[in-house]
């Protein structure tokens, strides 16, 4: 069944400047490693996880699930797991390249962020759906999966917090586990959320100027 | 090097009230098959795809490239790729299975709006970086070009354009050479932009409530 699509409709002026203004709010955005412990109302948390899930979806699948840990216990054992993975990363598994390249990011694999942030968010792709009868495949759950959270990351920078977007290298099973999802859902991302700790810093970055992302036929 | 982060802080209410109407705002994006021929400032498109720029990527490697045509040649020449494999894909290379999931959202090889929409934004990953003396790895391209269009999206939704998302199966090589993309450019995704016909239609979904898609701990 189908329906007339009801959309805001803006004049053209209105719509340059709208694009313009997002466009310098998005580009304020910036990952933070510096988290502040203040807490952040929950009622806010469920509006930015609601707008992920306004996300398009192969098939409308809806493929994803958004795990919220507040309790400082299991934070504390996220980090756990976090820490023992990366370390091995960084000492054995991955070659010096790979570490050289993260070295402009000062990133180590200490993350102090995720016992002090006030929520944690981890982001579970859901591989196949489970249906009566048996298992129905989510056509790319990945790619949808990631829309959905850059949804997500705009949605925080629109209510003034931060993140750090992170995909934890083969911590997947052991946090799947710990926080006792299915079998069809796979860890993604894990992303610390809060304010910006007052002196947080970041690496001192700049982006590509728009000529050379986009090419016009 | 490192600087300060200077982010927006919001009061509370301020931040509940932004999120409330973010969501709000995102929950009327709809993907739309129907798109009117009218034109839209290039200037708009500029912003739009300068805030997918914002996007976090995995060691900021920033592996994309926006290829948007507006030529009504390329617009049909593209066409004419995306109907002969999706004709074949229906026909032949997909299940029964994969047909009548799709039976929903009407969609069929036929896709009229590639003629029509003033702008395909065809969305290309870059596999690996060219530096002098060789490849270098571009870790998590494929997630982090997908969280671009996930703000992507954003920006159209803000300024009241529409499209559809769409992972054109077997169509990324031939597009690659029609684009003259190099080849370590490989298409992600094809955006058709442009404001909703007057008579569009959508399907009549509905989306998760939120307490299916989030988990507190
Ligand atoms: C990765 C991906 C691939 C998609 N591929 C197609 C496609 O090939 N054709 C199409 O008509 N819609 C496609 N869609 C759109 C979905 O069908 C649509 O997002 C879903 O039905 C939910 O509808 P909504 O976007 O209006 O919320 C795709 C969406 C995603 C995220
Ligand atoms: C898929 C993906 C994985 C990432 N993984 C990590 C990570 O494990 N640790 C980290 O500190 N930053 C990680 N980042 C953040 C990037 O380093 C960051 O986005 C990039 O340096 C650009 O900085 P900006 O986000 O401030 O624009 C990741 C980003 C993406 C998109």
């Amino acid at each position: 069944c189908h329906v007339p699509y009801l959309g805001s409709r803006y004049p053209v002026e209105t719509m340059v400047q709208r694009s313009q203004d997002f466009y310098n709010l998005m580009n304020q955005r910036r990952s933070v490693r510096f988290i502040s412990p203040e807490p952040v109302p929950r009622e806010v948390i469920n509006n930015i996880i609601h707008t992920a899930g306004t996300a398009p979806s192969g098939a409308h699948t809806e493929p994803w699930t958004f795990v919220v840990v507040s309790d400082p216990e299991v934070k504390h054992q996220v980090r756990l797991v976090v820490e023992e993975e990366e370390e091995a990363n960084y000492r054995h598994r991955m070659g010096d390249k790979w570490v050289s390249d993260l070295q402009k990011f000062r990133t180590s694999w200490v993350k102090e962020y995720l016992d002090v942030a006030p929520y944690l968010v981890l982001v579970f792709k859901q591989t196949y759906g489970v249906v009566a009868g048996g298992k129905k495949t989510h056509y790319y759950n990945e790619i949808s999966v990631s829309i959905s959270c850059g949804l997500l990351l705009a949605a925080l920078q629109n209510a003034g917090l931060v993140t750090v977007t992170s995909t934890p290298l083969n911590c997947g099973p052991k946090l799947r586990l710990l926080l006792r999802r299915p079998a069809n859902e796979k860890l993604l991302m894990l992303l610390p959320v809060g304010y910006p700790a007052s002196d947080a810093t970041v690496p001192d970055l700049t982006r590509k100027p728009l000529h050379d992302i986009v090419v016009h036929v």
